[in-house]
């Protein structure tokens, strides 16, 4: 389907509510939406683990608002959805371990709090469109390659579980409560603004920070595992385009692009920084037991609907990663 | 797969906690093992409108334990998962109507319940089994029929996402903690025990209330939506079978039995009575919104497995339950 209007015009005096606005992909987004001239709205709760991160938004600061407040607390929320033409959806936790050590803080960010967000859209703005942020974590282990959007839901975590289930929220509101909802499937993603205090919420980073420091990055496993890779501007760009479409409300789609190994990741990434090093470790036995295996994303139905494709290539991704790192390093590390 | 030892010897002195053991399949199940001479805990938290009813183990309440909390109450469920052999987990709300207009309730009983019993069984017994009542709910509309276990999962209503939730979990316990969990997919259950209050949580038996009662049925549409119906008593054979099975764990299974449409069990029910009217009306918007269409299970994966089939046929069925109900109406009505 080709777009009747640009998104950049779409976008002008669009008031836009951005949950976890103050994370990686959410600030990243947020930036872009300020640029098309968009009346943004963060709201974040910063707690100290998730990625919120305020130098996120420096320099934008005051062409926004900000908004502290944890997707949890339904009042806010209550209150915050109202009056926003397109709500992008991007709080919550991506922890596969911690979400199998405390299942029950994974169900309230990932499950109760999307039910907030989307009561609160049902009472107060149901003319509100809506993306959520969903992820391939949901498929679990692949049955076969690439994965499309019909393969089955088997997820290896209780975060998976939780993410299945707040997307399947967000289309029972679209199908019953006529609130336009959409869910991106998000795989690996990285570049600047990703949080680099621990790896639990994206690896790709983790392992960037660890060239940086001089660290010997412990791969699992044979680091043979292939993960599919976005760099986070390509994944920006596929929220505005669904943002500003009308034929995607009730509707899931998978991003993806740069299929590689874990270890040929690690090792492009060393070849541009010039050193570093890695090493092959078996895998923990907690993380033997979640481990997905090899995952390729069949993005084509996204590409079919809305031209989306990835841009960045992986040398160029991960070139823009370390220059933004080596710039600001001390207000991630 | 032949079982080894007949279940009526498999659950002899057998420590079985029931979750929702006062409710209509939980407390029929309760009465079959303290038969088979089960040592047997019920849990339930008798909330009025949940249909848990002490009057259902009249009769049997001093040969068992009869312990009343909430499945939301995870300090009592810490302790009362200890030292059980086996745990039927049926508490949980199955009204779709009531899960639209509180969806937080319906996630409280039907997720983070689910989670605080199998967080309990990780801790204290992990060597118990576990058999989750699942429904046939989590499908949503047919996309083709009889509905087998690999349809996809497509619920029209929150009472199925979370359903759908609960029984991920007890997989992904299995696999990663290696708890033995089983699910059973339910279908449309009548018979003796079930509250008879209201028709939101199971709709056959309030036909046959309303029958008695002398009331007109109204029936939405045309009546014909077809639904796959089973006599409780099958149900709870099915429960005892998988308990005393060892090929099960990690899957999953389909019950059902009786196709009819709801104008068929109707009639049915009207000649066994003698007397009894019906009429059809409209859907109501609320309830077309969630409707599912026609539904019938393929149940032949328990079948091969566990050479589980239905017994009771529809006509006996019924009159099983009206006669049940009228001895002991002034304990329901």
């Amino acid at each position: 389907m080709q777009l009747k209007v640009k998104p950049q015009d779409r976008y002008k005096n669009t008031k836009v509510l951005i949950t976890g606005g103050l994370g990686f992909i959410g600030s990243t987004l947020a930036r872009r939406l300020v640029e098309l001239g968009s009346k943004v709205t963060v709201v974040d709760s910063l707690v100290p683990e998730y990625g919120g991160n305020l130098f996120n938004i420096h320099g934008i600061e005051n062409k926004m608002k900000v908004n502290i407040s944890d997707v949890r607390d339904r009042y806010s929320i209550n209150y915050l959805v109202q009056n926003q033409d397109i709500i992008f959806n991007l709080a919550g936790t991506l922890s596969h371990i911690d979400s199998m050590i405390d299942p029950f803080t994974d169900l309230e960010i990932n499950v109760t709090s999307q039910i907030s967000i989307l009561e609160a859209c049902r009472k107060n703005n149901p003319e509100t469109r809506i993306i959520y942020a969903g992820t391939r974590n949901q498929y679990g282990k692949a049955k076969y390659l690439p994965v499309d959007e019909n393969h089955p839901l088997t997820p290896t975590d209780v975060n998976g579980i939780n993410c299945i289930a707040g997307e399947y929220y967000h289309l029972l509101y679209n199908e019953v409560h006529g609130i336009k909802a959409c869910s991106l499937r998000l795989t690996n993603t990285f570049g600047p603004r990703h949080q680099m205090k621990h790896p639990r919420q994206g690896v790709l980073n983790w392992f960037l920070r660890q060239i940086i420091d001089g660290e010997e990055i412990k791969l699992y496993g044979s680091g043979d595992q292939i993960r599919d890779i976005n760099y986070v501007d390509d994944v920006v760009n596929a929220f505005l385009l669904v943002g500003a479409s009308n034929n995607v409300w009730g509707k899931v789609y998978n991003l993806g692009g740069i299929s590689v190994s874990l270890k040929e990741f690690v090792k492009a990434a060393i070849k541009i920084y010039g050193k570093g090093k890695y090493t092959v470790i078996p895998f923990p036995p907690e993380r033997k037991k979640i481990e997905i295996g090899d995952y390729i994303a069949d993005y084509s139905k996204i590409t079919k609907a809305l031209s989306w494709k990835p841009k960045v290539n992986l040398e160029s991704g991960i070139e823009k990663t370390f220059k933004y790192y080596e710039k600001y390093k001390e207000f991630y590390w």
